[in-house]
């Protein structure tokens, strides 16, 4: 708990220890996604689920701007939804992402479905929509601030899963180079809009918690792949069997 | 997918066939759980998150007496409420799972403020929550149909769990004797509402996305016990660890 009003320098540190402690990066899943340890089958798996989180970003950052009244807050946040839906078909991050899928060789219009998705996938990225639908905007902007750890882990997997995997081409990672240039961008600016806004110690514990939260919805996605795929490798009825 | 409008009794065939390939009985943590196979800190992970289920479900029957216009209606399934809340301190069913939870040795205040459960738990659990709150009155009172398979489970559980563990009583176990009372009174009531409004194959499709919905909720939450506590055994960041 915060029991005292932080200078913005130890809220940004407190944010930044969450992360050291609680970010997917630590998760087993990703180290054997990284090091080329799983077969093709698993990275469809992963692939597919996570592109069900890639699809509901901008129905968050939509939410998030039904509530913004802010014009400034808005015009900002907008380029979200611009990142990730692009400027015509085929562009943006969701459209790259199903360049990944589609490398793979999974069924695009499955992959548009969720067919096969887990259950567990849906509840805890529905559960991210809902919070920023929700909860008042300075910790749904705090929940944006994974953000502040992902360029480590993208250039990590994007040089292991090259390095390892044959069916993986830098055209099918285009995804995250564009992200590695979004990414700071946006959590430079939700990480200065959190030091700014936060003013008491209970806001500032909100935004900490908004953070934590984050980190169990990252986190439970790559459980539930890991459970399901890796070990015991139990897959819950209608998830996606790899053939 | 319902092609054609079923007979009643068709559409009670093919709830029960989602429940045969589904429900929750099927999952290898109710396997060990039931044949003495788990440890007490196993079972008291176990305990704890599933009273996070049990303190959210009667908000899921308020949220659905909000929205039922009927008198009639709302007399049958204020029952729910009665049911778990009770008539007074210390009755009800979430009463009873926290003598559950003490005869196990878990301290009450973490108990009912959900500390160290596991994401997974709380992301399902709101789901159901919500797809209640938010759905139409058919399918949501069709998501309650897990009713219908609970007594047999329930009868397996109180009689493994007896015979197995020497840190439970029938005393601790009371919740599950009013239980098969109380599932199929209310999964009969459930089953005829289904059976007489569902009266397009449209609504019937919809009855039966909605066990599947519910299935996959149970399912979910033993997926994320299983590989928590048993297999692998990774408790993900905040989650309960047994002494």
């Amino acid at each position: 708990m915060v029991s005292r009003l932080l200078a913005p320098d130890e809220l940004e540190a407190a944010l930044r220890r969450i992360g050291a402690e609680r970010y997917h990066n630590l998760h087993p899943f990703h180290r054997l996604l990284h090091d080329g340890k799983l077969d093709r089958g698993q990275v469809r798996a992963w692939a597919l689920n996570r592109y069900y989180y890639q699809s509901r970003i901008p129905l968050k950052d939509a939410a998030f701007l039904s509530r913004a009244e802010d014009p400034a807050l808005r015009r900002e946040w907008r380029r979200r939804l611009e990142d990730h839906d692009g400027t015509e078909p085929g562009t943006g991050g969701i459209a790259r992402w199903l360049a990944l899928t589609d490398g793979l060789g999974l069924d695009r219009a499955d992959v548009e479905a969720g067919r096969g998705i887990l259950p567990a996938t849906r509840f805890a990225v529905d559960a991210y929509v809902r919070y920023v639908r929700d909860m008042p905007l300075l910790p749904a902007v705090a929940s944006s601030l994974t953000e502040l750890f992902s360029p480590n882990i993208i250039s990590e997997r994007v040089e292991g899963m090259l390095r390892h995997y044959n069916f993986i081409s830098p055209r099918t990672l285009e995804y995250f180079s564009h992200r590695l240039e979004q990414a700071p961008r946006d959590s430079d600016f939700a990480l200065d809009y959190v030091k700014r806004e936060a003013r008491t110690p209970e806001q500032q514990e909100q935004v900490l918690d908004a953070l934590r939260f984050k980190c169990d919805v990252l986190w439970a996605q790559l459980d539930a792949l890991h459970h399901a795929y890796v070990a015991p490798g139990l897959i819950p009825p209608g998830g996606y069997r790899p053939a």
